[in-house]
């Protein structure tokens, strides 16, 4: 029997019912928020993820050529597809852009637990605007939509790729080379490793005071929430000729979040973040929730340079994240089994009432006009179709999840009543047959 | 600069708003008649569909092979993923399932207006029940989505494979043979080219006959609504041995569909349909839209056997019906564009009302908290992120789309009060600088 392929899967009724919801309440969120949703091809050519990313992402691809040998591959990932989209289509569009998407990635690897190859990312991009402000929309819009799904228990780690960088350009360090690695990015994978003494080695080779090693070891093994910032503002401005304005920025960024959110239920701020800086430019920002196991990271975001790939270097950076769709609902669900809750999503539930209508011993014409009325009333029909027995009907009626049963038999018929049998208490409520009527037995 | 693949499209906000809101009519009125929303893989196995449709099917899909050299491929439709997914995971839950779905396909075509390699599809399936009512059920619903969906001067043509397949076999010719084409085959195709002659010599070497040429001959030139079936049961009952059951089964299913939905701008009955017979069992319908030119098909469906090749023979046949997703947009479009409206499908400019924020020449952390407050309240809410002069930034509240704009200057600031301007009037609406006082101006 043909088979799923590996690594993807299928939702049946019941998941997708909790998948819909949480799509909506993000969207909801996002809209709010003034963010606009987009949608672009599931596939793209290769060149625009080697291009972001370099030639080594090909093995993680899922690549192939078209009949007229095209290179193309399903995506990755959204935010380059998405500036793709900004560059050839929306270039001519009031900025800044708020924009979101929603859809499948794709990624060639083993797959283990809440890593398929098939995945779903929900994202955001704000496009055309820079600054502490920016972030503090992009970031809120990140905890507004966990705070409203419900999930407990996560934090927030944020930094700044400026902070570090302008701190080793400030003491003198050369941010690029004319051969080998620059010494910036040398003392940043020293700073990373905690190779202190591998730091001092560097600096004397390029005759820089051998005095900073000491506070960048303090630097980097700041820990904490916000008050963080303080004390590396204390720390910076004891060295001659550093900036603060990357500092100053972060700490903007993080007061505007929050008069935006809530608070996260906990923030970490670290100031040595070093990873991609080609690509971020600001403030970098990740959620974990440790229920996940191993990183447990479920969001991740920044400011970004990605346009000037398409020309459009002046609307650099822009500001965004993904949100891994299936790792949120997967730390949610683990909190919702450790709390006994059923409901793992907030409004997963909140459906009008499905209402089986079950003709018994007459024509299932009698009833035709009903179902269809009460159908364009809102309400949610099905019709028993095999013709079961009483018994067996309403056993369907239960195990389809209806709310409620109606029976019509030929005296029922006759009369113009009917019972409808509410099937969570087995109430049974008289009813004459007609919309009205049930729709106001529904609300007894 | 890299550029979308051919044959692909991007949605931009605008057009994703409207395609938001159809594919949420569609889903209302899917849900209204008991179906539930399923997701299966973008990728399938290529077994899937050559089982299916034969290894012809090859040449229009993107097919691919994985680094296990599996052979994959895009799915092109999404009922074999669908079939595939009720046999790997649904075996057991109550029938009979009411399933729904949406989503991308792809095929490998040059592409033209309203063709795309990238395309999509909304979909039914109804599995474990059959007969007349099931056919209705699953008809009504596409006609409620259609009608609901404002679609006009569309025509629903209809028939029943099993008419013309009984007044053969009926008549006495065989639809198996040990070596060519089977009789009863060659005969409908006869048909389907209006080879009378053709057929009256095939009756010969069958032994049969030719005296059933002429009533044939007048059976598949019937053309019209539900009145051609009263003069096909008139023609048919002056044939010995063959049996009314296919015809009077499409004659319940219309009739029953006449109370669970609207009329069809335009029925058509074609009581000679032949194609697809190994696969289709049952009524065949057709959505046609003539705005759309050559067949302008946006819908299509009919009682299907496909579950017996994943060993579920006993659940056969299903019945449903995939609708273009794009097709529908692109008539609705047309028809929009013809009577020179600017809404499109119903409801696509329902939305809360867009607040601009303008905050000038104050600290921008003055109105954060307000921005908050209404937006918890569900109103969008953008401020204005690059500092624009006030003749600019109005300019930019009016490009986004904004109903409201909010001006706080320092002296609004100090007074807890300022001016909501609405934009499709120029009307200024004072208010106190809190959510109530602004909630209340949008209702004023």
């Amino acid at each position: 029997m043909v088979q799923r392929p590996r690594g993807t899967r299928d939702f049946g009724p019941t998941e997708m019912k909790r998948r819909l919801a949480f799509e909506s309440l993000l969207e909801e969120q996002a809209r709010r928020h003034g963010f606009s949703r987009v949608q672009t091809p599931i596939f793209e050519s290769l060149d625009l993820f080697t291009a972001k990313s370099g030639p080594g992402v090909v093995s993680q691809l899922y690549a192939f050529q078209d009949k007229g040998e095209r290179d193309l591959t399903l995506r990755p990932e959204l935010t380059a597809p998405v500036m793709r989209m900004v560059a050839e289509e929306l270039r001519n569009e009031t900025k800044p852009l708020r924009l979101s998407y929603y859809g499948q990635c794709f990624r060639y690897e083993e797959f283990k637990k809440g890593r398929y190859r098939e995945f779903y990312q929900y994202g955001v991009e704000l496009i055309g605007a820079t600054g502490p402000l920016v972030e503090a929309e992009v970031i809120a819009l990140a905890i507004n939509m966990l705070t409203e799904a419900g999930l407990k228990n996560w934090e927030l780690r944020i930094g700044h790729v400026g902070v570090l960088k302008q701190v080793l350009t400030g003491i003198g360090l050369n941010g690029t080379s004319e051969s080998g690695e620059p010494p910036l990015a040398s003392a940043m994978r020293f700073l990373d490793k905690a190779d202190f003494d591998g730091l001092k080695a560097l600096f004397e080779t390029q005759s820089i005071s051998t005095d900073f090693v000491a506070p960048l070891k303090q630097l980097s093994e700041l820990k904490g929430g916000q008050e963080t910032i303080a004390s590396a503002r204390e720390l910076l401005s004891t060295m001659d000729g550093v900036s603060l304005e990357a500092l100053d920025d972060l700490e903007s960024t993080i007061n505007s979040i929050g008069q935006l959110a809530p608070s996260p239920p906990s923030l970490s701020v670290n100031l040595t973040v070093a990873r991609g800086l080609d690509y971020y430019t600001g403030t970098v920002f990740e959620v974990h929730v440790p229920e996940l196991g191993g990183e447990g990271q479920v969001l991740g975001g920044g400011s970004y340079k990605l346009l000037h790939l398409f020309g459009l270097a002046d609307l650099d950076p822009c500001c965004g994240f993904g949100l891994g769709f299936d790792r949120v609902l997967l730390a949610l669900e683990a909190q919702a089994a450790a709390e006994g809750r059923s409901e793992v999503v907030p409004g997963e539930d909140d459906e009008t009432p499905l209402l089986a209508i079950i003709p018994f011993n007459i024509e299932v014409s009698e009833v035709l006009d009903l179902v269809r009325e009460l159908r364009e009333s809102g309400i949610r029909v099905e019709i028993e179709l095999r013709s079961r027995k009483i018994g067996k009907a309403m056993g369907w009626a239960d195990s389809i999840g209806a709310s409620y049963a109606l029976v019509v038999g030929p005296r029922d018929f006759e009369q113009g009543q009917a019972t409808v049998k509410r099937l969570a208490d087995g109430e049974q409520l008289p009813v004459a047959l007609n919309t009205e009527s049930i729709l106001s037995a529904f609300n007894a």
